[in-house]
């Protein structure tokens, strides 16, 4: 099964067509994107000419200084510009971290975002999942890492308790263990309230964040947050990658942040997104009623559980021209698996109601 | 020694201010970018909010078009558009590369490009160098892996002969090892002609470009080009570095090539950094007779040596605020060296003077 991940994602890419109805990808919404501000912001930073040229390995200093305005004012934990690095993606940090901090063994929650476990996988570090932090406890030891989503999880768009993240941050702070915590859906939240991070209250901690769902993935633009001397070990890795990433990605965001106002933009979005969520979900009540999941207050998934294999579903419903993810993917051992996730911020109410009834329809004739 | 190129890099830097003569860094001259006809390809492209989405990890299929035309119309190297990996910056394809094919020794010519070493070191690449193909002739053995930069080498900006590069056909040939081939400035020719690839009449390669040079850098749009299989392979580690190189970069530049003569571009450009490079060597006779070298054929460097060690000088240099690259950074074992890297593209007649006339002061009284 060691190929399966990459092999099904190709598979649906290949499978995919104009006709596909998509549950399967993570793509937010372009409707929702901020075009006209987004070409009014190029259009000004096309206006220097070095917008085009070779920039710093560490990023642009006004975006970072605008990302840890984000940090001390939204997300109540202080940051200076010299404690962010821009990455190519937030998809980037995982082999920046991994390549300069994480030589013992990385523990990811059961289940993980795929393109985490990918990029650990390929360096060849050594994983090992847990379901609970009750598992990690006698497993984890000094300068592990552990990776987590604490808001709006991919896959399960669960929201971590401040409890839960209480406990988090005394086993790490027990055990002094490395803490990768992926905020990549964290200001997606449905009713606006941002969670601290786990980051905030444990030092040894990289808190990763991404303007993909929030502004735009096509441009690009990630970071990592943590320590200036970390960030110092970072940048021999991130300058081997790519030198830096592209000026006039995170010179058009800048700009796009100095204009607008990014928050009101998220409330939009969430408020659309919560919609769609809202509409899926019902279709699932109405056609699906052997699915079983609870509504998301966040992300971009509803994550449940079928009562059948969600591989061999997902592969028939592939057939049908309908793509969802089943989560032996999202798992380090690839175990058979009725669980799956559904993507509903980027289809139709039309698509929702025909996919999740096709759905039915092969589990029904099975 | 083992941190000096980080440190010696950051030390250019950290001590570069507004007043700093550069002939370091490898900087194309700004005042060259099409930025009018970039600024017009990026409003066509924003017309499309597909700009700002997700994309396919092997890259925009209309802009590897254009750069497999390129191959087989400019390079004489028949390549079909399945044939091109977008990468994001040439550098991204040292990674990509090196952990899905390197597993064996990897040859690198004394001296090479800084990034690729760096690249190499970082994934703990068994690395050795050589400086002729005789000293590589009874070393190399089957899936090794030898790293070339066959145009105006970065940073010798040697341009191998015909004869030389039928040689490494044969020995790679006979020993059946992989070949990277790093293109980066073979298209910047100060005289137009340009050479075929040794990869182009050797499978098991991999042939590198990138649009940095010719177009614009800041945009971090490169490629790969291999046989179709090995780009299938290639696609995961591609995938869990950033997903994709970013949507709107890819989309901008392929706009600029379906609007603009990128060949007349490039005329213009070397006939501009011939006329620089010549100035720069006009100074060194005059100023810096000490100071061997040839003048280059394409490029952006002038390769020479110095009666000095030159990572010494080069530290003297900086603190008069002149700043060049000393060749033990080019070196895997960053042996001490006389010879230096002068960039000409990115300074003016004036830079270039008072720089060359410091270096020699600073020579004169030691």
């Amino acid at each position: 099964m060691k190929t399966l991940k990459r092999s099904y994602i190709r598979e649906i890419l290949d499978a995919t067509t104009e006709e596909t109805i998509s549950f399967a990808g993570g793509l937010p919404n372009e409707k929702l994107f901020p075009l006209k501000q987004i070409k009014k912001a190029t259009n000004k930073v096309l206006k220097n000419v070095n917008a085009l040229q070779y920039s710093k390995s560490i990023g642009d200093i006004n975006l970072r200084k605008k990302i840890a305005k984000i940090y001390t004012e939204k997300l109540d934990f202080p940051t200076k510009e010299d404690e962010i690095l821009i990455t190519t993606g937030s998809q980037q940090s995982f082999d920046i971290i991994s390549k300069t901090f994480v030589d013992k063994t990385l523990f990811v929650q059961k289940p993980s975002y795929i393109g985490a476990l990918g990029a650990f996988k390929i360096l060849n570090k050594k994983l090992e999942d847990f379901e609970t932090i009750e598992n990690l406890e006698g497993r984890l030891n000094e300068d592990d890492t552990l990776y987590l989503m604490s808001d709006f999880s991919n896959p399960t768009s669960i929201c971590m308790t401040n409890k839960q993240r209480v406990e988090y941050v005394n086993l790490l702070s027990k055990k002094s263990a490395y803490l990768i915590e992926d905020g990549a859906y964290s200001l997606l939240s449905f009713n606006g309230k941002i969670k601290k991070p786990i980051a905030s209250a444990y030092k040894k901690s990289f808190h990763l964040g991404s303007f993909s769902k929030i502004v735009a993935p096509g441009l690009r633009v990630g970071w990592i947050r943590t320590s200036k001397e970390n960030i110092e070990k970072l940048l021999i890795a991130k300058e081997s990658l790519d030198l830096h990433t592209s000026t006039l990605s995170q010179m058009i965001i800048n700009q796009y942040l100095e204009d607008n106002d990014l928050f009101r933009h998220i409330k939009t979005i969430s408020f659309e997104y919560e919609k769609k969520m809202q509409y899926m979900a019902k279709c699932m009540k109405e056609y699906l009623p052997s699915f079983e999941f609870e509504k998301p207050k966040g992300g971009m998934f509803i994550y449940g559980k079928f009562e059948v294999d969600s591989l061999e579903l997902a592969k028939k419903a592939l057939e049908k021209n309908v793509a969802f993810v089943p989560a032996c993917v999202f798992d380090v051992n690839e175990e058979k698996s009725t669980y799956a996730r559904f993507n509903f911020t980027n289809t139709s109410r039309k698509q929702v109601k025909r996919g999740i009834k096709l759905i039915a329809e092969i589990i029904s004739k099975s």
